[in-house]
Parts: C-alpha cells; structure tokens; sequence
C-alpha cells in the first residue's frame, strides 16, 4: 500500500516539493486546507504522515506549527528545506505577450514586485494560494491570464512555464518537518549509524535572570552545537518564556541524554518534539 | 507642522493602529507599498518617522524588517502591541443577511475559519490588503459584499461594522516599531528617569560550541533580564549564526554598557539597533 503523506494547500504547493524530497515520488498526496487537520489526519489513522512548514528566512518560525507539535505528539522523522522559487505559467499556447493579468496569493505577488515593476501592464490579481491560482486557470483555460507558482504545479495542471524564478530574493527558503505517528516497535528512533542527527525540544523558563544562560551550560558545557534557539513569551504569563532549541545530536548518544537530563533539571518543563538526520 | 509617519500597506491598516498607539492622533499617515519605501522615506527626509511589524505570537520575526534596520540605520525609539482584532463590515445600509462574498487578504480570511465554518453561504473572496478590501468595497458601493478589517479601516472608509472580533485566535499580537531618523542634539535618546526601558541589537557569532552560551554571560552575569533571543542563520555562511536580542535596561545605564562592552569582546559584530521605553 502506497503511504499516504498529508500537507496544507492544493496540490503543487511548495509543501508537496517538501514532501518529494522527504519522502520520495511513491506517496499519495493529501492535501488538506488548515495545519490542524494535516495533524489530525495523522493522529486518526488516515494518513501515514504529514509535513509542515516550521521556518521560513524571510518571515521566521511558525508558531502556529509549534503549538499544534505540542498539542499532537507527533514525532520529528525529518527535515528539508524548499527554495521558494516562483515561476510564471500559463495555459498551454499562451505567450508571455498575451497576459494581463497574474493570480497568485497576495505574499508570491509581493516577493516578485521587480518583475511586475519591469511588466506594468500585467495586473496583480490576489487568490487564496499559489497552487490555486495554476489550478483555476487551467480549469477555465484563460488565455489572458498568468499564475505565480511552483514548478511542481506546473507540472500537475499541465500548465506551461513562461518566465523561471522571477522571485525578488533567492536566498527564500522554508524548512519543513516531516511528522510520523509514534511507533511500538523499540527499534524506531534508533540512530543509524554514520548519519548526523539533529534534536528539536521546547522547554520553559521563569525569567529569573540568567534561568535561560543555565539551561544553555546543559549544551555548552558538553561541547554540543545548537543549530537554533528562539524565545517565544508564554501567552499570559508576563515573564514567563517558551524556549525552541535544535542541537546536532540524537537524543539516545550518551552526551546528548545527559544534556537532556541536566536541563530537565534546570527547565521548568522540557519536550523532545523529535529526532531526525540533518537535511544536507 | 504635523509630522508625517510612513507604514506599510492601505489607510487602516493595522499598522495603522499602531502608529496611532505609538505617535497619537495628531499626525499625517503615509501608507505606502513596501516595507522598504517605508524605510527610505524617513531616510530621504520625506517623513519624521516609520512604524513597522517585527514579530507576531502566532507568525514569527519578520526577518526582512530585520534586515532593512540593519541597512538604514535608522533607531528605534518605541515599541507597541496592536490585538489583531477582526470586523465583518460592509456598505452602510447593508444587513449580515445581504451578504454573499466577504474581501480581505487570504491571511485573515484564514483567521476567521470558524466564522466561516458558522455561515457557509459567505465566500471567501481573496484581496491584496485588509484595508483595501474595505476601500473598494466603498468605492463601489458593494451591497451584497463584507470586508474583514480592522476598526480603524471602518472609520476612515465609513463602513459599517456587522461583527466584532470574528478571529478564530484572540492571542493574536503583532509588536510594532516606532522609528525615527538619528538626532544630532547630544540629548535625544537620553533616558527619561522613571521609565523602563527596552534596548535591542543584533550580533553575530561563529558556532563554535559555546560561542552563544558565553555572549549570554555578558547579561547574565550583571542579572539583565532578557527579554527576547533568536537565533538566525547567516546567509551562505554555513554554522555562523546573527542573534536578534532584547534586554531590559537603558543602553547608557551604567550596567548596561558594561554588559554591551563585554559583548562586543565575545562577538564578531553587534550593532545596537534602538533603546526605547518598554511597551505597557
């Protein structure tokens, strides 16, 4: 049986690129319209597992995905990173002189304004998502249209690519976790030998100061390197913060378990959302 | 003369609101396109000041406007909270029951799923501003038409609010910036006594293990209280890592500029990017 591997967004958004270069061209893809119900397919059976954004260089960490880790515990398995590359399509045999107006969603228009700064006939029409647009133009074979999207949509609708990375910034980039259910088997989440992990956890702290500079002495005493840390304020709790941190380890090397221990110690609360080799 | 404040996006934007928090009512607004014509247009002397979003509890830092502090140099001087609160309007005359298509950018209409989940014949109609949503809706004289927006944008457009605070999330913040080009008098930036205040700066270190723990030990050895860390990969720089940090104190406090001092000693780089009173 083929696995099927949820996302939010039509098909072709760039969380189902995410989803080919985590989990390969042999999947089903499920895509589904909010970050809750891609968790909840999980959690229910009806997928094998799901991929979300967490991060993105140009507008930071998804919190909202943070919170649905939390609520869900559904492990880490995996990371990647996407390049946002937005391509101009259209229907088949539409010239690139013949369009006059451009759907996307309102946040693609806005990270291309140089091409539509060098082509101001075209119009920017805003639409609820990138893939959307593709699809909607294909359905109605407009013929005076444009969609910015990605090259995966492209291919799904059969739409024709007439201008590649027109976006404004190439260093855009989302990263993405892939989620799996828990598995019984006490083999799962074993290191493979040779591979590099990464380890993702939350933990609390009251802003006591220096409460934040003790936790870190967990890793910085061990020589462990931290690839990301993030406060996020605790939603009514002045002073009270959640901590996102990322280390280069797998949380059963004996280091890394004593580093855990020690800042369970020091933590007010601690999670391990997971566990995963280092996306290259 | 009346200062002029730049922000992006339409007349009522929540930027709008928050420049109303930071600079009261008694300024001209100039809304513009882009984050970074906000910037120049106090750097060009076109306006006395900017507000812009930095972070919000459920989508992150924007890192763009990180990177535009960086590159104008321009200081901050205040910080404010705005409640991303969400209003059904429409054309005043206009019942909830008219209404057939609700306008706003893809990103509120995705706040509001449960709203739309209660009245499932309204369409979700995607537009490229909130604000904006609601001036064409007047423009036209829409009558079978809402747009989600913040009050503010009611009251400049003269639409008539339906319904209050139909986000899904009431947890919603967005953490603005005041900004203002550099004084020359010896006395601007000065602390005010009796005031809290907020200093924030960037710097940047090589992940050498450790490397972070120790910048940290500038604040916590003097027990500064911090009250935002975030780590940021740097661009083509494999392991260096830029840190956006905020701790409470005035940079010129005694403390806090033996705390700064120690910190440029541990850092490749630090810029300090404003000290301002702390948000109520």
């Amino acid at each position: 049986m083929k696995h099927r591997v949820s996302f939010q967004g039509e098909l072709g958004a760039f969380s189902q690129v995410a989803v080919r270069q985590l989990a390969g061209e042999d999947f089903i893809p499920v895509p589904l319209p909010a970050f809750q119900e891609v968790f909840e397919s999980v959690v229910s059976g009806k997928c094998h597992a799901a991929v979300i954004p967490i991060e993105n260089t140009l507008h930071g960490s998804i919190h909202e995905n943070y919170d649905h880790l939390l609520r869900y515990d559904l492990p880490i398995r995996g990371e990647t990173f996407v390049r946002i590359v937005h391509n101009l399509m259209a229907y088949p045999g539409v010239r690139f002189t013949n369009i006059k107006r451009i759907y996307s969603h309102p946040v693609a228009l806005n990270q291309c304004r140089q091409f539509f700064e060098a082509n101001p006939g075209m119009e920017r029409v805003p639409f609820y998502d990138t893939a959307g647009s593709v699809k909607m133009l294909m359905e109605q074979s407009l013929k005076d249209a444009g969609a910015i999207a990605s090259a995966t949509a492209a291919e799904i609708y059969g739409a024709r690519i007439l201008r590649k990375s027109i976006e404004d910034d190439r260093e855009n980039y989302t990263r993405f976790f892939l989620l799996e259910r828990p598995k019984r088997s006490a083999k799962s989440g074993m290191a493979v030998p040779d591979l590099k992990y990464k380890t993702s956890l939350v933990f609390t702290v009251r802003n006591i100061a220096g409460a934040l500079f003790r936790s870190l002495s967990a890793f910085a005493l061990r020589d462990l390197n931290m690839t990301k840390i993030e406060s996020r304020p605790l939603r009514g709790k002045p002073w009270e913060y959640l901590f996102y941190l990322d280390f280069i380890g797998h949380k059963d090397d004996p280091v890394s378990r004593n580093a855990l221990g020690h800042l369970a110690e020091l933590a007010d609360t601690l999670r391990v959302l997971g566990c995963y080799p280092v996306a290259r």
